[in-house]
């Protein structure tokens, strides 16, 4: 039934489409106002897309995603940051989440029709324009970072805004581009490229926090588990269960079924099932689309033979 | 980790888009210049989109992918037959797969934004058109079916062309459509709609075609197994291996991760294993997705949290 099929691409007339994410961490999470102003900055820029966004009060911040094309999102980002250093005062800042500046953290993510180089020259391009439109000092960081030292989200923010100038006259912790003292009021930025971030949880059929713990750690990356796994055991008190909570920060390399598959054996030595998981938030379709061919042991899929990719390139 | 969003979608409005797959499969999968020959008269219709083709030699038969809007779909069918009858003599055709005309089946296939009842209507208006113009017999077929006996596509095509002319003088065999005799060179043909199909194929790691055989009369509607797989045991004989041959007819009740573990099983009873599957041509990314949502266990996932449906809907 089916053939194998002999070619062929109809590619000719296809548009092609770059999409790249891009997911601005801003630190405000309390005044709505001032995070409604953030976000109508960036929705007036056309060609960015704004896909979501949360504000969370005890962090005092908010995650915006925005999707588009390169030129569009670079707009948007200015555009953010004009808004952000004009409401935004780290002086009188306070929230649980660790953080640097008023535009935290600005990551570029390649979704489709884009490589990761692409993205990490746009989170390059980025970083110049704000730091010379802003004077604003801007490390890179993840797959655009210029130093081992500095890849890490969480060592480049070590310290925080407060420690802030004292880390910057330390010896290899100039920026990447602009001055070399903070910004008065809105610190100082991180700008990079890296993969599209997964939170997936796996809720067991146990309220026994400790085993939630000891497989959480037999997966998670910093006790000896999986490459790209960020992992802890957390009660979740309503249901009187626990959960093994993620972040997964390549599917590619270690594939969500993996994870599953390892934490669904974890919990089996201890007599313990999975009774469900979950993934919170956006997916890319390739990590579903991954999944199923590693479920089907499915040879040679490419995702054009998505039908809707397809329909897509063919418009 | 990843906080659970306080809010917001960006939904603007939706574009109502009408999209018809349509597939046929004509009789021709070893010359190429004839393959191209048709391909291209449907590549001039304005509006009816390429998706794909591929041909098969030992089938010796090709399947064209289509997309687009009830009229031009139409259009592309009529010059498709046009092309095929021009260049394909039945009387000559020999191959694996079982076929009863020059242009053999043309499904119509609702994706997204029509119902299944103008897709019958468009197989029906399609097939009067293609019976008057070239003078061919038509038989209507699945949920276009006129009659119970001609609903599956297997029965139409019993007796294959060569038993075509035998066939139509028996009683309850006269087509929905043209004369009851056979095109002399060109057969006749099979019109009608239904929902989209996965061709599903699984190899196994031994070449007794026995056991898959086997094995796909355990999966099969026709032989006590799951109600939406048609399913047979064929030879690969260039890689020394046997498949397990399928055709999904409808992914949301029988799911594909369900059809691959049964496979798994069976082929274990026979100390057998799977080498890997493969979809052939064209897959709906709910197949995946349902796929992924099985092997994963997960809870209360929703399409929208795809992030390129999210960005489809933002456009």
């Amino acid at each position: 039934m089916g053939q194998k099929p002999r070619s062929v691409n109809e590619l000719a007339t296809i548009v092609a489409v770059a999409i790249i994410e891009c997911v601005p961490n801003v630190s405000e999470g309390r005044r709505e106002e001032v995070v409604e102003d953030i976000v109508d900055a960036v929705r007036r820029v056309p060609g960015a897309r704004l896909l979501d966004y949360s504000s969370d009060r005890s962090h005092n911040r908010s995650v915006i995603s925005l999707a588009g094309e390169a030129d569009a999102l670079k707009a948007a980002v200015v555009a953010l940051f004009e808004a952000a250093i004009a409401r935004i005062d780290l002086r009188t800042h306070t929230g649980e989440h660790p953080r640097l500046g008023a535009v935290d953290v600005v990551p570029f993510v390649p979704i489709e029709g884009v490589t990761m180089e692409e993205c990490v020259a746009l989170a390059k391009d980025t970083a110049r324009t704000v730091a010379q439109r802003f004077n604003m000092p801007v490390y890179l960081y993840e797959e655009a970072s210029s130093n081992p030292l500095r890849k890490n989200l969480e060592d480049i923010r070590r310290g925080e805004f407060e420690g802030l100038a004292a880390r910057m006259a330390t010896d290899g912790w100039t920026p990447d581009f602009g001055p070399s003292t903070p910004h008065v009021s809105a610190g100082a930025s991180v700008i990079g490229a890296r993969m599209p971030l997964i939170a997936y949880n796996i809720n067991l059929n146990t309220d026994r926090l400790d085993v939630a713990k000891k497989i959480a750690a037999s997966v998670r990356f910093s006790s000896g588990g999986f490459r790209y796994v960020k992992a802890m055991g957390v009660t979740l008190a309503d249901r009187g269960i626990v959960q093994v909570s993620m972040n997964l920060t390549n599917y590619e390399k270690t594939p969500i079924l993996r994870v599953f598959e390892a934490v669904k054996r974890e919990a089996e030595r201890h007599g313990i099932n999975v009774l469900e998981s979950e993934i919170v938030g956006l997916v890319p379709a390739a990590a579903l689309i991954n999944t199923a061919q590693a479920a089907l042991q499915l040879a040679d899929f490419k995702e054009t033979q998505v039908l809707e990719t397809r329909l897509r390139q063919a418009e």
